[in-house]
């Protein structure tokens, strides 16, 4: 009977706690690609390596969240970010608009209205869908040129992530003003492009950062160079904390590339980056748990990821892929100048970087769970030929979306890994998998009855608006 | 300002309505290898044939449930049902028992304990793994010769499903006291085998009804002579119900057997059966909506079903699956039955059938979506071929588990037919992507906070016990 009163009592209290709160400071993390496999694989993984579970998957409020565009059963980014961020439902592609142009209202941008400070964080460019989401209005997600002067005119108050990247030459865009950061520091943009410019950024400065030309690292590449994603939520919470209160969205965007990759290493290692950046939001709302909402979510998911496979008897051996210590994308730019520099090198010569690289041993012993079996051996041999080949002709470089499509030997070095963990991939793409959306402080049991990817918008904006 | 009012009041209600109150009528839904990919995929079909959404996957509290057991991080039916059932982890094929033995307490006995009549349903074996979690105590889930006394000895009130089925000669049985169904009636049950003793059977009566040696048939291949689960939960609702109230608990035990056998469309017709099962509940539910509480979950997924596929560009298109209209293991009998009687059967003629049974088209037309490559024909020819050599050589069935192992040219045409529909599958076993728990009605809540299958009978004792 005790024990009851104690539980009603706990659920009574987180509800009272929101009945009538707003919390005054709403983290949004999301996962580009990542679904309830990515991050039960990452949370398994980081149990079996001694880091325990991930905080993401551990909050109180859970709920699965549907992803389906206006146009398409399974979304893209463009199309599911402005679905989180305004709350309509738009075509694939369209970023912050409805699919007959009319211009939607994000919750960033009701949270400026409301006297927030706003951060906006990614990984990947901070042009690209998901960010641009939030603060840009695009019939295209490529307009990217455009979406930077969105970017510069929301006014938000911290841009920390990749650069603008972009396929397009601005100066041919037919908005064209003049370059991007020169028109962010005409607009009053502190525009920092070191690791020290952006330490150094002071409170209350109005700031855009950026740590590469394109995309920044894959957690499992990382040299230190730049910053982590906590990092950037840390420094973030120093610079957007005010008696208002802020609106931070932060996204891991490349989980989505290894997950177009199937490279579950790489999946696994910006899962685990991305939680410590939700460790640090919670952090913050154990010192202010009355003000402050985390959210966690993904887009969509990528890649049809399972955790057992057929080819290994169903058996899931996730641990097994801590011997992986970089992208299948950086591994195939390494072989890649092995073979430029010696268009003869030996498949003979590469088989102790494979066990450097990725942990699989040329063993004769059975029971070694990483040994590189004979028709294994095979495989890798007859991709490191056509590698050669590619080389040799000088085919040009395939994207990380495109890892194996035409360099196939970093690809099949990470499939015969993968094979032995008990990962399964069933596509390259997008799926139409519901994302996995948690919830832990002040209004968390907002999520309660969301069923799609509008509600997360639709209920955050209660919590955002005045 | 009022629409803010309006939605706390609507979660402070929901809760208010649980503290303190204990729902007399509780229903537990189970689909057996049935996680979010097949719930999801089940509810894209059931909209695209315009029956409208899943009633399971609406209700408005959700939360993953993680799945391993004491001695596998991928589950078996039988330690998650002691799980689900119980509240502790066991060993993988161990039904009731702590690893060391120990008789645990199921929520079903809780609920019979405090007066609650108690009803179990299933489409498999009665003795089966997940009905065996809630009332049997043995060391191996293939004792089902004991686990039949355990039904016996449970004193429940309405059993129901598939028979008792079993691999083992009951004589051989250490334990034997006599035949089960004898036992049973000596016991003071009212032993039903029939569609039609099933439906006289009065309130208040104790019985025990099966409608098939083994499991009963899948969905897709239903020819009326069996109940459906929505007609068990009905009757059982009618026979169980008195003022004291009680616990149900329904599996739909078959999904998983579409799981291992990769058969998506036989998996899909199944989650709706057990989707329809629930709503006989939420109907109930309606009438006494301050006293019952309906909870949907899975033991574990199987298949590690994915909602798109690489092999058809990511494409999702689940409506082409319509176009099957029976099982895998069902047509796989057909076609051997065909090839008994002509051995010389060529494969054109065979076609139509692959037209009638499946939808896919023998046709030059490349806009139609069902039309069958050539790429395909000449794998549905070498698979036909193939059975042609088993039947010849009279080599024994497979199980529906082993569907495509041994005669594969059923399997060969649903792969076909998958592959059109853009539905991968990675295991033909169980993954261990956490299954998917909803609840709706009084007490819902008290699935917030939840992480894992233990959780499930934690928290449904506090409701069930006096």
């Amino acid at each position: 009977m005790i024990k009851k009163i104690l539980f009603s009592s706990f659920v009574l209290f987180t509800v009272l706690a929101y009945a009538g709160a707003k919390p005054k400071y709403v983290f949004l993390f999301i996962g580009d690609g990542m679904s309830t496999p990515q991050r039960m694989v990452a949370e398994e993984f980081s149990v079996k390596i001694g880091e325990g579970e991930l905080a993401m998957n551990r909050m109180p409020y859970q709920v699965n969240t549907r992803t389906k565009s206006s146009n398409s059963i399974i979304t893209d980014s463009a199309a599911s970010a402005t679905a989180m961020a305004c709350g309509e439902k738009t075509n694939n592609g369209m970023v912050g608009l409805a699919p007959d142009g009319r211009r939607l209202e994000s919750v960033a941008e009701v949270a400026k209205k409301s006297g927030k400070k706003v951060g906006i964080i990614t990984t990947v460019t901070i042009v690209h869908a998901t960010p641009a989401g939030f603060y840009a209005h695009r019939r295209k997600r490529g307009q990217t040129y455009q979406i930077a002067l969105d970017l510069i005119a929301s006014g938000f108050d911290y841009f920390a992530g990749g650069g603008v990247g972009g396929r397009h030459d601005e100066k041919k865009d037919p908005e064209y003003r003049g370059n991007v950061f020169d028109l962010a520091r005409a607009a009053g943009y502190n525009v920092v492009d070191s690791r020290e410019g952006w330490a150094a950024l002071k409170p209350g400065s109005r700031s855009w950062s950026y740590f590469a030309k394109g995309a920044m690292d894959f957690s499992i590449d990382a040299d230190g160079s730049q910053p982590s994603l906590a990092d950037l939520v840390e420094k973030g919470i120093e610079v957007l904390d005010n008696k208002d209160g802020f609106f931070m969205m932060c996204e891991g965007g490349k989980v989505d590339y290894a997950g177009h990759a199937n490279d579950a290493a790489t999946s696994i290692r910006d899962v685990i980056a991305l939680d410590k950046a939700v460790k640090v939001a919670l952090a913050f709302a154990e010192k202010h748990p009355q003000d402050t909402l985390v959210m966690v979510t993904g887009d969509h998911e990528t890649g049809g990821m399972s955790l057992g496979f057929a080819g290994t008897g169903g058996k899931f051996k996730v641990e097994l892929l801590a011997g992986q210590k970089c992208s299948a994308e950086h591994f195939s730019s390494v072989i890649k100048d092995m073979l430029k520099k010696n268009p003869k090198l030996e498949f003979e010569k590469v088989q102790p970087l494979i066990t450097e690289k990725f942990g699989l041993v040329f063993t004769d012993d059975r029971s070694n769970p990483m040994r590189v079996r004979s028709a294994e051996r095979k495989l890798l041999k007859n991709a490191f030929e056509k590698d050669r080949g590619y080389v040799k002709k000088q085919v040009a470089d395939t994207t990380a979306h495109d890892v194996g499509r035409r360099y196939v030997f970093a690809s099949t070095v990470k499939n015969v890994l993968a094979a032995h963990a008990g990962i399964g991939w069933s596509s390259g793409s997008h799926t139409a998998l519901p994302t996995l959306t948690t919830a832990q402080g002040a209004g968390a049991d907002i999520i309660v009855g969301m069923q799609d990817n509008t509600d997360i918008a639709i209920r955050l904006k209660k919590i955002l608006s005045k």
